[in-house]
């Protein structure tokens, strides 16, 4: 038989997909499972959406433009001015979910070899697309005790070397539910403006801010125009993770002229989803509101039974739907299994997010877990409490 | 400013998207242009899968299963069937278009620098899906006065070197509309195995098959389970192009694991779409049969008003909607944009597709446009007048 390719061996498979079959063995034998691992919100998607799809007058299915259908792209525009991110609608591009996007990003501005420096904690697919591209992932760690706020100026630049093209942030971050600061924005500005790096931001729970916060973007950075490209999504803002719909957004014409030539290779970003998204762009702020009142009431709600619990670290979450949780405990991977596998309070047990997914080096995160407060109040504390009885009894 | 990537360098430009510029200044100018140059088919979608997305019940649109729903996978496997495809559900990935089957699949079973050999002519974009996976495409040439047959099998081994990994041809071909013949898989079978290659053959067309023949797919072929892998679509097949939903399908499951990683971390292929897909499959015979007939109707049309132009020659397609024309001229670059800029029959114009931009060899096929024949038949047979009038004139 005909080998596979390096590439295809190196492909991660995601920490919280390797679950799965400890998952489905616990269901079998009866037990009830809390999900805390998933990033699918358990929100209704805005009516608004959901109408313009049964209200649909296609009967050809057509290829849209591979840029994105112009009359979304207009709105998007509208979208981000009310957000004070002033662009225009050739600097957008919209694909298929913000991975989509990522991996065109990755393959425009990086060969095989260069390097990318990327936040850690982060979400765990970006080594996928930094893989699936040959680029190298360059950790800058950030600390569960610091909250996870952005690493010093010095930390960075001793990470800058002559490979280095990029560096990535997610903001509101997933795993981590930071949020950056205005301060740490600019710090990051006069890294890329020094060192003539492009500086990504995935800013895809943008609407995911709390306590009076206000989300500062990359596009909110002055003079940076050559250097800045956002990534962004429908998925989480209007709970709308299997639309697939996602955009870049750039100034820098080289870097937009490039990427659509990926967008051109595989033709159009799908047609349905479109038709949902731009309809979404008519949701009324009250629905922002509710969803944000109801993700910090879950979040004051999960810190609070989490803190009752002793010897662990908590990360206190200022935007997206994530909390990182350090336990006493070596390996959350074994733990998760386990308590799939071997435990359970009255017929409940939990699913959490093993953390060392989340992180390239090696060493770190491996005492630590993410949880995802997409469940109801009530399920998060009974969530907690199983959580609570399990480190009881564990014992690695 | 920093650079992009060698590889966001070498990404072509579709040749047809070259010609856009100046096809909207033809417009502007008053004129108006017979699209031949388009594979968007003019043919309306199912009513059935229209339907079954406007009566969607969805009030969270989440993410679907990585492989594609079970649901659609389980039908897919019965169509399949009904073909004399033997295959079940794990055999199957549902992908954002075959265009993310094609990407998945070169990255999965190749490397940087890895050959892959196509029959030229070719869908420009596998040159994309190429540069994106950094593999190198070696042409095998077939030729227009061979109808476009399959190249001999010493043409074949002359071309295998230590870095072929794979053959891909497209069955039937686009822009070639050829259909391989049962021997001529067979020869390509008797290849793959005596030079352990893998053997992928791009199959969306495989409705599109004239004249009382039938379609011998690579997955009829038997004892070839290792080395094949079928790439398929709903664009044409049930003029869904919009919806971006395709398949890879294959039974060696060291490749199914590994497209599956890549599959995983771009999350899933689009929701309302499989919802369309899904009820598509019960679109009755008749349908095909119908657009069949319309098709041999407007290829019959078309060959037969080419064949009243002098000093060019016609390959007669036995499938797909394409038809390549080999011209009196010098290049079809150039004369595809005189037709649109400079040139008019009574303020009417054709966009033809140049043929460079499918082959890979730079000297050949510089002559030879690519005529799609998505129009209705009166539309055909005016737009074949102009060119005949246009090639009277036309000097390189
Ligand atoms: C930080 C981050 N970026 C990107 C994505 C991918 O989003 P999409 O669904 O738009 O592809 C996710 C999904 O969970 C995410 O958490
Ligand atoms: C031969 C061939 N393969 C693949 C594709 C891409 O199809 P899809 O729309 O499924 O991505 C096309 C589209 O024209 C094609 O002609």
């Amino acid at each position: 038989m005909p080998t596979i390719s390096n590439k295809g061996h190196s492909m991660p498979e995601s920490p919280i997909r390797k679950l799965v079959p400890h998952a489905e063995k616990a269901i079998k034998n009866g037990k009830h499972i809390y999900h805390l691992n998933i990033g699918q919100p358990d929100i209704k998607t805005p009516e608004i959406a959901l109408q313009a799809v049964k209200d649909n007058d296609i009967d050809i299915l057509a290829y849209s433009n591979s840029k994105g259908e112009e009359s979304y792209r207009k709105k998007l525009v509208s979208y981000y001015h009310k957000n004070d991110i002033n662009i225009s609608i050739d600097d957008i591009i919209v694909t298929t979910g913000a991975s989509e996007a990522l991996y065109f990003l990755f393959s425009s501005i990086m060969d095989p070899n260069d390097e990318v420096i990327i936040c850690e904690p982060f979400y765990a697919n970006y080594i996928a697309f930094s893989i699936a591209s040959g680029v190298n992932v360059v950790p800058a760690i950030s600390k569960i005790e610091d909250n996870f706020s952005l690493p010093s100026i010095e930390a960075f630049e001793k990470l800058i070397t002559k490979k280095t093209k990029a560096i990535l942030i997610c903001n509101p971050g997933n795993p981590t539910g930071y949020l950056y600061s205005k301060e740490e924005i600019q710090n990051l500005a006069v890294i890329a403006k020094t060192h003539d790096l492009f500086l990504i931001a995935d800013e895809v729970y943008r609407e995911f801010v709390y306590d009076g916060n206000t989300h500062y973007s990359i596009l909110h950075e002055k003079g940076l125009d050559e250097h800045t490209i956002m990534i962004d999504s429908v998925s989480k803002r209007y709970s709308m993770c299997g639309a697939r719909i996602g955009c870049l957004i750039s100034k820098n014409k080289t870097i937009m002229q490039t990427v659509l030539k990926f967008a051109q290779a595989r033709l159009s970003p799908p047609s349905y989803a479109q038709i949902a998204c731009e309809a979404a762009l008519d949701t009324p702020q009250s629905y922002f509101d509710d969803v944000a009142a109801e993700y910090v009431d879950r979040r004051n709600t999960l810190v609070e039974e989490l803190q009752k619990i002793d010897n662990i670290k908590v990360a206190m979450p200022k935007g997206a739907f994530y909390c990182m949780v350090e336990l006493p405990i070596k390996n959350s991977d074994n733990f998760a299994k386990w308590l799939l596998e071997d435990f359970d309070v009255n017929g409940e047990t939990i699913m959490v997010a093993p953390a060392a997914g989340f992180y390239s080096t090696p060493s770190i995160g491996l005492n630590q877990i993410r949880i995802a407060y997409v469940l109801k109040k009530e399920s998060l504390i009974k969530a907690v409490g199983i959580l609570k009885e399990a480190l009881k009894v564990y014992k690695d």
